[in-house]
């Protein structure tokens, strides 16, 4: 999935670049990341993360697997899921991205690597344009008869997003050629009047296809995407028979027509993704009660099934979203997955919309619940982000463990993270008809083409460390007003400074935008001094798992406690005091560098219990007192399990 | 799974009931409940519960499957679980003890239903002695080739128990012959120098066999128990393979072995069912150390995976124990047979060491945890018993739905209810060589054979709803001083007052028990009054899921809030005021007559959250103030979901 409506580019050539006129703020605005926060992790990424990839491919099997659909190895199918051939086309949209980026030249081998995949993906698709190397090696004659658990669509998906990522990113045809002729087999199979009218069990197609209709202007796909959409919901995946063992209807978005939901329910990264396509097909086609459904859908999402981190997904079983308001910190699943596709919707609904609410909710996955998943070293990974792991947790969870990983069985989560870093400049800024909005902080350059002219802005910042964003204007049209809208987050919208060429300016913040409307020119400074007081937060009281308890935050970060730096005891009895003052420093030494809060607490005697057999005895409701007073400190929520293995908290108990 | 050592009988012809002297109780107190609440729901499984499994186990095909694999039936296997048998073998244990109780007579076609299903299994036994339906008509080759998953001893242990439980309760040979042939079979099997070194994924066959040992007095079952305890956790089941999306060694209880073991952890029955075979074994060898580990996992399991209910299980994912201290209320399992099973253990405890507060547990779990997993009409199940359901509750977990349900797919709780309700009296009394032990309270009569001769006393008792149990001596030998000792609930130490024939007695109670020395002399009255006043209990601060919570207690009650009794809105943002009252009022039309508790509260305003789509906000700690007064109505946990579906909850919120 990337980052939709670039511009439309026909493989004839470029179209103009046209958002309908329904679409609120356009993606228009190219946005390199030069320096700071951000750079930092993209730079692990490009040199860590990104090159590891064929050689863990290479490992785990899957680049052999489609050898052995292309005829050209020999030996056993290796692995025994459906889907081994997103792991490969997943990395190849890191790759294209990280390729059509700033800092491409240090990875000279990457087209090379790039050109083999292709190459073997090619090799691997059959004449009729179908291409599955599970299905091909271990089931030839079942392709399309278990919609349900097959994903060959949702495979397919990815393929086509890889596709669209090169060929946006650099030009190049080849894969954009595979998937052209995948999608055209798809065509000919499902819709309407056609030999398949079904859906399948994990959606992506959707999104992919809206995007190759930008990247081609070819409306069958729009259409096939429109279909998919549409007859979710009927019960074509006939999920009812095994719901003793097997997941319902919901596990596969097939409970209820999309239209009529009202709120996002089952797998959570399949609900994320029809999300992500629905909006996609909105954009297009302007759909109001679509359009109704996905905001509606959100809002059910935000007010109780978000974590604070922004993860989303409550249960480990069938990995689902779980009820309003069931967020528990021990078991909870915030897949990475779901992080990354959060991402994807938010910022679809950033530009239908144009409010700011979305873009809110995506700095918040990003530094927070999205980059908990991979390690600072950029070399291990986690599948599930819990917000607590007890003193006796016991590792026995396998791919959804609470420890680091170097690979998984089931291995969606790293490549994820690898697109979503090489994109990541995708999520910056957009334009409108009246000019530049900046949705995300970091230090770079930000150029767009608006109806006044030409323009580009130069940012800088340590943020999320210090709250001060500095906005240059590095281009101008002459004599020509437009506005630069700078998005202030929720938390800070209460306190902000700005000023214009040192001038203090009031701001204004209406629904999350700062919008300074000048005739702007060249070396024009916007200081923006976002409320970086670290703070502690509570949740609304229907989330029973952490009543009476608190987080503390800064800027976007959320904190958490770590056990290694809690010595002489664990953290299932340390409390908050919420009356201490919090206190920042920033630790250049610590985790890469990061901004520590310390607070004060206790850690209550284990005499607090009950001291006996029995854990549960009389109170009169009034909370445990005493216990040895404790410096608590926090440290940024995604940086956690980067030292000793132990116990972590997010939410700390204030008695 | 039944009452251990209640005589040994040797198909020969009885032996003298004789208990290895390190075992501190006796069961061989021969108890019959005649009224008051025990007898009303054993009356309704007796007419309901019992007499609906051979419709449901046709029905449901067991039957047919073990026709096919009779050879006197064609057609298909049905149902893909390899365990299906149990459903048979527990229900016949179920009759068994039916047949061998009071009330018999109700049920004169209950023998021939029996003999019926003896003979089935007759037919489906292989000469070699091997018994499992499925294997042999759907896997003729492979049995005893995948111990992981194939549960092939753990039906056996099953059929074990039936055939014990219908020679005890009825003299009855026909399927003790056959269970001796299956155990020899295994016998010739599995063990040192035989074909298997193996042990099964499902403990069961442990116990089965220390029970088979009692029964019939042949020492190679006692061996082959300790066998299949001790070549536990040393990795036999290779369970390390497919961890990514399989269970870990601990499901199967095979991490680590007893001895070393510091939790229960892992699948809860699996652990439960391997604790009360560990403790049948201790029971017959006195082996210290493993009884220090039963003791050590008793007191790990009650002080830190222990619910208020007696329920345990946290995780719906592999059925597993969890973490220290992970207890949510919401998707917690708390499987109905782990209840049973915890019962099983608890009496195995009580009588290995004489401590009262395994029936403690017993009698919260059966009042509670166990309880609910039936309906009021003896119709309807729970397989998983959770505290809470939420207002958005949306029913998609299949046979772990928080919705009563009619039968399960894998209905191996109904058939455990019907056996443990129709076991009942077995947990009631024991003996020591100093006299006679009344562990649950009960309108009946127990007869014993003392050193001092043979006693009787009748009980009557309006528990638990109220507190005054009477308990009048009906034979005693003449000139023999013996000992009645009453446990005392660990909720009603600290107030309980007690009479001998009308004269006060002080009340001294050791380590539960309350002991009573006399020349008893018949129409002799001791009359207990148990603290029956309403009670707030809190939970140790480490239960994150429950903090800033309380439940409502009564005697062996906990109660909970039903969405019924709260017109007007939901549960999810109800608050308790622990300074208010609590009434008790006894309500016969209710749920069959039950005693409820009102509480004073209130109904936060949904305005008390943040009130925007982000439900987390700025705190200072103090919780939510304001919201509407409300009578909170409590009701018994076990009558909960007799009523209209809606929400429910055990720990409510005191802000």
């Amino acid at each position: 999935m990337s980052a939709p409506l670039p511009g439309r580019v026909h493989p004839a050539g470029p179209v103009a670049p046209v958002a309908p006129d329904h679409v609120a703020l356009h993606p228009g605005a190219a946005t390199v990341i030069t320096g700071g926060f951000w750079a930092e992790r993209r730079r692990v990424n490009a040199l860590v993360g990104i090159p590891q990839g064929p050689e863990l491919l290479e490992a785990a099997g899957n680049l052999h697997n489609l050898a052995l659909a292309a005829g050209t190895a020999e030996g056993e199918y290796r692995g025994d899921l459906p889907f081994l051939d997103t792991d490969v086309t997943k990395w190849l949209e890191a790759a294209a991205w990280h390729l059509g980026g700033a800092g491409a030249e240090e990875l000279p081998e990457l087209p090379g690597q790039i050109a083999r995949l292709v190459a073997l993906l090619a090799a691997a698709q059959e004449e009729s344009g179908y291409l599955n190397s599970w299905f091909q090696v271990t089931r030839p004659g079942e392709r399309f008869t278990d919609l349900r658990w097959g994903h060959e669509l949702y495979c397919a998906g990815h393929l086509i997003q890889a596709a669209v990522a090169l060929h946006r990113s650099t030009g190049d045809t080849g894969l954009l050629a595979v998937a052209i002729r995948f999608a055209d087999h798809i065509d000919a199979v499902f819709g309407p009047g056609k030999p398949i009218d079904g859906v399948c069990g994990h959606a992506e197609i959707e999104t992919a296809l809206v995007e190759l209709y930008r990247e081609t202007w070819e409306r069958r796909y729009l259409d096939l995407a429109q279909y998919f959409v549409d007859r979710r919901g009927h019960g074509l995946l006939n999920t009812g028979a095994d719901h003793g063992t097997a997941p319902g209807p919901a596990y596969c978005q097939d409970r209820v027509p999309l239209r009529e939901a009202e709120t996002v329910e089952g797998h959570a990264v399949r609900q994320l993704y029809l999300l992500a396509g629905a909006t996609d097909l909105v954009m297009e086609t302007g759909e109001p009660e679509l359009r109704a459904a996905v905001e509606r859908l959100w809002t059910a999402m935000t007010t109780a099934k978000t974590h604070l981190t922004g993860g989303l997904g409550a249960r480990h079983e069938w990995e689902d979203f779980g009820d309003p308001y069931e967020l528990p910190s021990d078991r909870t699943y915030c897949e990475t997955c779901a992080a990354v596709a959060s991402v994807h919707w938010n910022w679809r609904m950033a530009l239908l919309t144009g409010e700011a609410k979305y873009s809110d909710l995506t700095e918040r996955t990003l530094y927070n619940g999205f980059l908990a998943g991979v390690s600072l070293d950029g070399e291990k990974w986690l599948y599930v982000n819990p917000l607590q792991v007890r003193d006796g947790y016991q590792d026995s969870d396998g791919d959804q463990t609470s420890r680091r990983t170097r690979w998984f069985r089931c291995a969606c989560c790293p490549p994820n993270v690898m697109r979503l870093l090489a994109s990541l400049p995708h999520y910056m800024a957009s334009t409108d008809r009246e000019g530049l909005q900046l949705h995300q902080y970091t230090t770079g350059r930000v150029e767009a083409e608006l109806p006044a002219g030409k323009v580009a802005v130069e940012t800088a910042t340590a943020y999320p460390w210090e709250g001060r964003i500095t906005v240059t204007v590095a281009t101008a049209p002459a004599d020509r007003a437009w506005t630069l809208s700078l998005r202030i987050p929720h938390w800070s919208t209460a306190a902000c400074f700005v000023s214009v060429n040192n001038e203090p300016v009031e701001p204004v913040v209406q629904d999350g935008w700062l919008r300074l409307t000048r005739d702007w020119a060249a070396d024009d400074q916007v200081v923006l001094e976002l409320d970086m007081a670290a703070r502690l937060t509570g949740a609304d009281p229907r989330v029973d798992a952490v009543r009476g308890s608190v987080a503390v935050e800064r800027g976007p970060l959320v904190y958490c406690l770590e056990q290694v730096d809690h010595p002489g005891g664990g953290l299932d009895d340390v409390v908050i005091d919420t009356r201490a003052p919090l206190a920042a420093e920033h630790r250049p030494d610590l985790l890469g560098g990061v901004t520590t809060v310390t607070a004060g607490g206790a850690r209550l005697d284990p005499a607090s219990g009950t001291g006996s057999w029995w854990p549960y005895a009389p109170t009169n409701g009034s909370a445990p007192v005493g216990g040895t007073p404790l410096v608590l400190t926090a440290v940024p929520y995604y940086a956690w399990a980067n030292r000793a293995d132990g116990s972590m908290r997010v939410w700390v108990p204030t008695r």
